[in-house]
């Protein structure tokens, strides 16, 4: 088989046209074991002020590493830096895969950043939730092997951020959970955080984890298939690159191209909906009894810290 | 997060509009565990033929108990009953979920009612059929809580009664199967059922068990996810209504805004072609061959119980 | 049941059209054990090139075995002989299901016969896919009972051919594996093999198994779902010949219906695009590069022989 590959390798060469996909890019595909061990290729750093994102050309893996302390919110600044950092790699020819994970001790990200729906004027709001769709379709619509290492906990709008990508490993310990509890909160995920949840744990797990707004552990999301495996806290990393360099071992272009024949009609419901979808945000947070449900939970906040 | 439930509960009101659900009732949320025990709410009883409706207000719970022996057979005088009250609970501002259960042993429910299609007008059968729909369009679409306490057989349109709630526990009982049989008796499933299962346990598994018309175990039935939990036939109570608590601490709108997210485009289908889905029943039901089929298979009926 | 069963097998005439499917046959509906065991009934063999089509009368039970050394490659001359045979079968009223194995050891089938492929006209291309197509339209549309009797590899059209049938029995050796692995040769499997593999594994392990062009050894693939049984390979035609008794247990009419249920919008769905999807597959296969690694493929499979 891997002479079989190697014959066939010389496939990755633009010939995707046909498949109605125009903006697929093919990039030099390299095996990682036939790389030199003393190499000249630099890693390079992208340095941002909400994470660090370092690409190393000798694998072609970039590794995005979240660093918004205390719990990595999802701000309007957050997302923005993100999504042009994704956009930046999906433009890079030495890039062909992203591992996403947190710096933060515990915690991968907790979500959408509140600050951003309390007391905000509705071009803000809007703006806000444009760039909360924006690092979805960056992410869940890359050409590049996207890989969640989630070390730690991921409730809503940081669950969505790992279910985008292709793969998803959690670190194993039990305090640690993940899901889509909006309607703990007395909100709604709106009907592309369904749709991302449905493509991974299927319908009838997705029913019954967003009505309840569950938040499973480690080993309960294994089980469910909301990630794909398990691994000690410290050997996620090595493990995220190991199982990379697996998804790097086929030609980009195929790849590419299935991924896309799986993703698109989920990608395009957005696409379609995208300004209604915004209408619809900001019409719900923008009503009294959400802006004052938000304060109460502000203050809940500010004085848990103090 | 306890905290961030009682500061977030304040959501519960009317902001659901701009999900395009214009029924949705906003009821008082009310936490079990802090009603006092000597509440001075009452139980209400809805005294029917065919079944008993209790709803306590203390814990905006109500139980439906079918009791039409021998089997709860789903005559067009059952149906008509279950349905009416099913939307007197939906309209009462005190009920909240509803747990579906049956008062005959070993029987949850032995699905439609044969004598309801045989030797009848093409009117009598087209009003059962519009009746079976409703039964399904009040319980699959439900804005309350629904559980199905399967506390004994339940094949055809009994399964299908308890794959329309939420959430599904059965008596750990080997004896007790359910399932959709339909092809066993030289009988289709309509769409509706079909879609209803693979809401629950997917595409392939219904496929195979629709072609088959398999009757699962108790255990079978947990394994594919049919049901979701097993339980001692005498906690099968106590464990259904502890479950609602759970659900129950959910905020109502933004569990309903999301079972509707879920469901509607497969209520809507029905709703689409529900007079071409009554006329094909009645034009099938009206064939000789199958009149001939369906006295042959009451007969067998009566000489069995003789 | 088994009463009732005979009781309502009347139901066996037609009354199909009120569900649009106009093909369906009713043919006598035998029960197997009912059948003497010296029987007249003969055994009559259809001699083909590249199979061997042996249809038992007594049973209703036809096996394919597949003989195209050395490794049943689906070759323009194997799929059409094989369409053909599938016709004959389908036509022919003593015949209610098929069981496709193959008669070369430890071999399946590998799929599409890559000499079809390279070096050829476009004319012929276009032939050669409307041939797969077309294999594909008779299984996976086929209203007899379809049971696959995987003794060997089955990578690619090799587990195309397998996904499409009701059920899946794989001789238990680790050495034998099944899947799509197209990405691994730097092609993309077409959306109706994407739409076949979804309907038997679910979209989650569909979109995970295309991208990675996984191959499943025999027990992964059970755990999988991709195949619904696993045997000593010694067994594996009694097994075969045992389930398919099990489904002709059920009236053929209410079993073809909730097949065609089932079905009919994944078939619909290559019908509508079927000329589109021959000229993509001919435009891919037609670009330099791609015939340039055919070449160099075709190549390595002869110095291997030698």
């Amino acid at each position: 088989m891997a002479a079989l590959l190697k014959g066939l390798r010389v496939l990755c060469s633009g010939h995707l046209s046909h498949y109605g996909i125009k903006s697929l890019q093919c990039k030099p595909t390299r095996i990682l074991s036939q790389l030199p061990c003393n190499s000249s290729y630099q890693r390079r750093l992208f340095a941002n002020k909400n994470m660090t994102v370092e690409l190393d050309s000798n694998t072609g893996v970039a590794v995005i590493q979240m660093k918004n302390p205390p719990v990595n919110s999802l701000s309007l600044e957050f997302l923005t830096e993100f999504s042009i950092s994704m956009e930046k790699l999906e433009m890079d020819r030495e890039c062909r895969g992203v591992v996403i994970t947190s710096s933060i001790p515990r915690i991968f990200s907790a979500g959408l950043d509140i600050n951003e729906m309390y007391g905000k004027t509705p071009e803000h709001t809007g703006e806000f939730w444009r760039a909360v769709q924006e690092i979805w379709l960056n992410v869940y619509g890359s050409n590049l092997v996207t890989i969640a290492a989630i070390n730690g906990a991921s409730p809503a709008g940081g669950c969505l951020l790992a279910m985008a990508c292709d793969y998803r490993i959690m670190a194993d310990n039990p305090k640690y959970t993940i899901g889509l509890n909006e309607t703990k909160l007395g909100i709604v995920a709106p009907f592309w955080f369904k749709d991302t949840m449905m493509s991974v744990i299927g319908r009838r797990a997705t029913e019954h984890s967003l009505q309840l707004g569950i938040m499973y552990s480690a080993s309960e999301a294994l089980r469910n298939g909301l990630v794909d495996q398990l691994i000690a806290q410290d050997k996620i990393m090595p493990t995220a690159l190991s199982v990379m360099s697996e998804w790097l071992a086929i030609p980009d272009h195929a790849r590419q191209i299935t991924k896309s024949m799986m993703r698109k009609p989920t990608l395009d419901r957005l696409l379609t909906n995208r300004e209604s979808d915004i209408q619809n945000f900001v019409n719900f947070i923008s009503k009294d009894s959400i802006q004052k449900s938000l304060q109460l939970y502000l203050e809940m906040l500010r004085q848990r810290k103090s």
